[in-house]
């Protein structure tokens, strides 16, 4: 069994980037969006519907209770791309080293003893101008708008990974490193991923 | 002016040793119980008293609002000691490069934007383990007496902290890297700061 690279991320802190910078810079396998079209070709899913809900938990979508059904949590198509997506994130675990962006992978890859990476910004215009700076097509939007963004992306995420976990998404308990991109430069935080793996 | 870096950490986390180890690898120089002496000389406070209450909020002691008496909370020991304690920590930072634990100089030093690290561990078996083998009178106690006092001290602190500065103890966003110790040795965490603070 290689070794998992977990990295969880807040929405505009370059968390992506620093995990494909890692992993190009250790030659180790990279999954983020690769993971949408595995579970496409499983599950039959359509490619947008998995984009929308990979990182999305199903009570946006379904309440639990579903009044005069015999409707399970489990019959539910979300519920049906997450077992899928973890499935999925076993299977390409036990194919060696990797770096694997959010879905969870930190906790669903736990019994495997992954080093686990939150990446974060202190300051939140930090997080503005990157996103504004990745995202041509964003140019019309207010500061204020990008930050409203931001924010509900990072309650998406947290709303899935607290509702599919016994954990809580962003509590510095739950990972072995977390470093805050507004004090620390994209290429820094590779090298101190890398210092700490090696050990 | 120098590099500032302030450690903060968890009770039996090895914060201490890491930040000693650290300034040691960097020829920064280290302040932790020095700055006792140094608050000693400066107020007149007794040692023993200063050891007990540099790091504990002054709530412990008085309540905030002392009927029938003229007494200000500037007024009371243990804010006077704190206030000293802080001139002192604005001393020693302009004197040159350093590493400083606890005593909120994270906050007290926010504009000499220093470099904000905290120490965990996400196993508290490691930080009792940590504890007894650190010292050899606590051999009697029990690991569930041992984890007893852990968790007190870092309540401690955690008061002594969020009492006197409008931030939260340990939460990731204070601080521009967090790294736990259960997975990461105390040298290589050395290695990982000296990586961040080079860039």
């Amino acid at each position: 069994m290689g070794k998992i690279i977990t990295i969880s991320r807040e929405f505009g802190s370059g968390g992506r980037e620093i995990g494909k910078r890692l992993a190009d810079a250790l030659s180790f396998a990279y999954y983020d969006k690769e993971i949408i079209n595995m579970v496409a070709e499983k599950s039959g899913f359509a490619h947008e519907y998995i984009e929308k809900y990979s990182e999305s938990a199903a009570s946006r979508q379904y309440p639990i209770h579903i009044a005069g059904t015999f409707m399970t949590p489990v019959q539910m198509p979300s519920e049906k791309l997450q077992i899928t997506q973890s499935q999925i994130l076993k299977e390409l675990s036990e194919t060696g080293d990797c770096v694997i962006i959010g879905r969870r992978a930190d906790y669903i890859l736990e019994t495997k003893n992954p080093f686990k990476v939150f990446i974060y910004a202190s300051h939140m215009d930090d997080r503005v101008e990157r996103c504004f700076a990745k995202d041509p097509a964003s140019k019309g939007k207010s500061h204020k708008e990008m930050e409203k963004n931001i924010l509900s992306v990072d309650k998406q995420r947290a709303k899935y990974y607290n509702y599919y976990t016994s954990h809580t998404w962003g509590k510095m308990h739950n990972y072995n490193l977390c470093i805050d991109t507004s004090a620390v430069e994209i290429k820094t935080a590779v090298e101190i991923i890398i210092t700490a793996i090696r050990g």
